[in-house]
């Protein structure tokens, strides 16, 4: 590549899999990326654009004329093309929609742009089959090879009546299948599952996943048929989802990848750190409360470590069980007062096995009776409390509109250390009466 | 229910979609569910059975005789016959293979059988439709006609040679498209995407992510079509991971709902507890060596949470990263050596910060520069241990074959613990010239 052989280069990925060649971009710099984009077709090249990770796309967009891309976004289904007209600045959405030479594409392109990008309306396409009512089947054949033309996937065919409201689904299965006198009111499935524009892309995942389907049909608040969402975009919300997620569970604060700068990592994983380290220094704080506790039984400090971390591990569990099951809803059966009844028998069962485990061990090693009744009672305590409040703090984390999985991080390792910490030494300050 | 009006239940089930009565049935046991079910369609039943949670499931098929379950087998795709024969012991699924009266179906299902559950062979169905390479597009629609009635969707023909070799894919619209006389070899795809019956589903899935595909054909060791993987198994492939894996990150460690009684969750919740309490109590021994400094400095005690924290939360971070990657191979670029010289500087910059604010501090707050040195020094170390730690435990776990995401969860923060805590206190030890 350093020496610029347009032909070999143009040789070697001619036949070449577009996904594969937007993954070996992903390790070039912009400059490179476009000498290598100008040798390919034009369809390939909207093909890698459409596949490129979204933080390169939006630094390479740069390095091309309105002119070009908007014969690359011609090329793109209307949700693609959105996807990448959504990263670009105003002004220069709106050259690029005025250079696409297909009327109906730009309007279409428009129509999606007015949608959030994290509702059925942002995630949907424009192109898709509908087959009206009334049509026989060879009518709505011959329809769909005229339509077909622009939709790169076809799954079913939509009925809708004469004014575009949507009735339901005809597989293309069941048009070859059926007679060709027959209308298309006599073979079509009146069930069908659809969503409105406003629909969060969550429940769209959801739903998509629950019914199985590998196409959603979009309609209004009046019932029209206005677009679809096809599988391939849904799975990119789950594994978004699921990042983002994973992101919240372990303080790392933004998307980050291995291949960033060392000073990016950093910035990225400072936050939550530096919240750690300020509960940290909260908590000596407080053990200076307790300096003479320390001083009188040294051992009560040789158990830091146990009780917090302990509050972490039952803390975490709690939450994650609840974010699970808030993700997916439909476990919700039992009501919020039997759940906190089940998770307090839960952590009293946990609680009182791990306490004779410690109290056991702490008589047998140490010979301390006072010190392992402090020890046991504080962890039954802690396991207790770190329960309760790791469940519910993802609970109330959703109710005001806060990512729950916020909870299973950092956030209530820190809480957990200091409740714990407090429980810990207070009822060492209570059985030993100092 | 409980009344067993049945002429009611059946007329207020009728129409409602099978997910959504599966969904109903998840929350009944097997003897209220099987009730039901005997007022259902044989379709809607065995699309019922497909949806069931595994584990409801797989209690629940005891209800059913061989014969009943070999016609709702016989009604299914030959994957999730499979699905639910693996539920059941050898002699069972054997008496249901006997049962069913597709001579063509039981053969089917008995190859599918022979393959691991986790390999493409254990997730592919025989049902596909597939065309040679030298019929008529005439031809090959009739073909169609014929093949389609066992194939629910049909996504794309295969074509394949006069011994069954997978040679390429036409999609039904290029079929629609094309004229009537030309032959199948001149529009049929030869770029075409396969996996063998050995790949792994996890590679099969990132196949499917990487390329947008809904299905994906499989050929054997000798390059026959032998079946295809459609994209919702394999999104219940990419789902089971993503919960496999925050299992491991929150040390649950099995598959738990909170609809479960409270022995089953406490007892899945309990070998990492006794993991971390068992690191604990050796934290405990250990710091007892230490037990002198602590007398003569016990604000040495007072940090001791703020090192196990910092500690816990970079080992944390630093995991999920690597993990990420491992998960996402094609990040992979840089060298084992540049990655981990890249955590290295990473852990400096963020080690740094850290240090110097903790030292800032404790200088403002406590007064005491010793102590504010040990700590800060302390700090600095622990966050460049816990970083190396955090980056080598995955890639150790992936070589010998353990899932990497272990290394996220409650095993990194005993380790870390444990750690932190010798690291502290050996500078202690050194700064105070105890």
């Amino acid at each position: 590549l350093d020496e610029k052989d347009s032909a070999f280069i143009k040789s070697s990925l001619d036949g070449v899999n577009p996904a594969d060649i937007s993954a070996l971009l992903d390790e070039f710099d912009a400059e490179e990326c476009k000498y290598v984009f100008d040798l390919l077709t034009p369809e390939t090249g909207a093909q890698i654009l459409e596949d490129l990770e979204e933080d390169v796309r939006e630094e390479f967009i740069k390095e091309f004329s309105a002119t070009d891309l908007a014969a690359f976004v011609e090329l793109m289904d209307s949700d693609d093309g959105t996807d990448i007209l959504y990263e670009m600045g105003v002004a220069d959405r709106n050259e690029v929609i005025r250079q696409i030479e297909d009327e109906e594409k730009a309007s279409n392109l428009m129509e999606l742009l007015e949608y959030d990008e994290d509702v059925a309306g942002g995630l949907m396409a424009k192109e898709l089959i509908k087959a009206n009512l009334n049509w026989s089947i060879s009518q709505c054949i011959e329809e769909i090879r005229l339509q077909a033309e622009n939709v790169q996937k076809i799954y079913s065919v939509y009925v809708v009546d004469d004014r575009e409201n949507l009735l339901g689904k005809v597989g293309i299965k069941n048009l070859i299948l059926g007679k060709a006198g027959s209308k298309v009111a006599d073979i079509y499935d009146d069930q069908i599952i659809s969503v409105e524009t406003s629909t969060s892309e969550e429940e769209v995942a959801a739903i998509m996943q629950k019914y199985d389907l590998e196409a959603l049909p979009v309609v209004n608040a009046r019932g029209r048929l206005v677009g679809r969402i096809t599988i391939d975009d849904v799975i990119d919300v789950i594994r978004e989802n699921a990042e983002e997620e994973r992101q919240l569970m372990t303080g790392v604060s933004s998307d980050v990848e291995e291949d960033d700068t060392v000073w990016k990592i950093s910035r990225a994983r400072l936050p939550w750190l530096i919240i750690g380290m300020v509960g940290g220094l909260v908590g000596a704080q407080f053990l200076g409360f307790f300096r003479d506790e320390i001083i009188i039984v040294p051992a009560l400090a040789f158990f830091i470590p146990l009780i917090t971390a302990s509050g972490g591990n039952v803390g975490i569990q709690s939450s994650s069980i609840v974010v699970q099951s808030l993700a997916n809803p439909n476990v919700f059966a039992d009501s919020m007062w039997k759940r906190l009844l089940k998770v307090f028998f839960v952590a009293i069962v946990n609680g009182a096995i791990l306490s004779l485990m410690v109290f056991g061990a702490v008589i047998l090693f140490m010979r301390e009776q006072p010190l392992a009744a402090t020890v046991a009672i504080a962890l039954f305590a802690v396991v207790l409390l770190a329960s309760f409040m790791g469940t519910i703090t993802p609970l109330v984390l959703n109710r005001i509109g806060v990512n729950p999985a916020l909870a299973s991080g950092p956030f209530i390792t820190t809480t957990n250390d200091l409740l714990g910490l407090a429980v810990y030494f207070s009822i060492a300050h209570v059985l030993y009466n100092l």
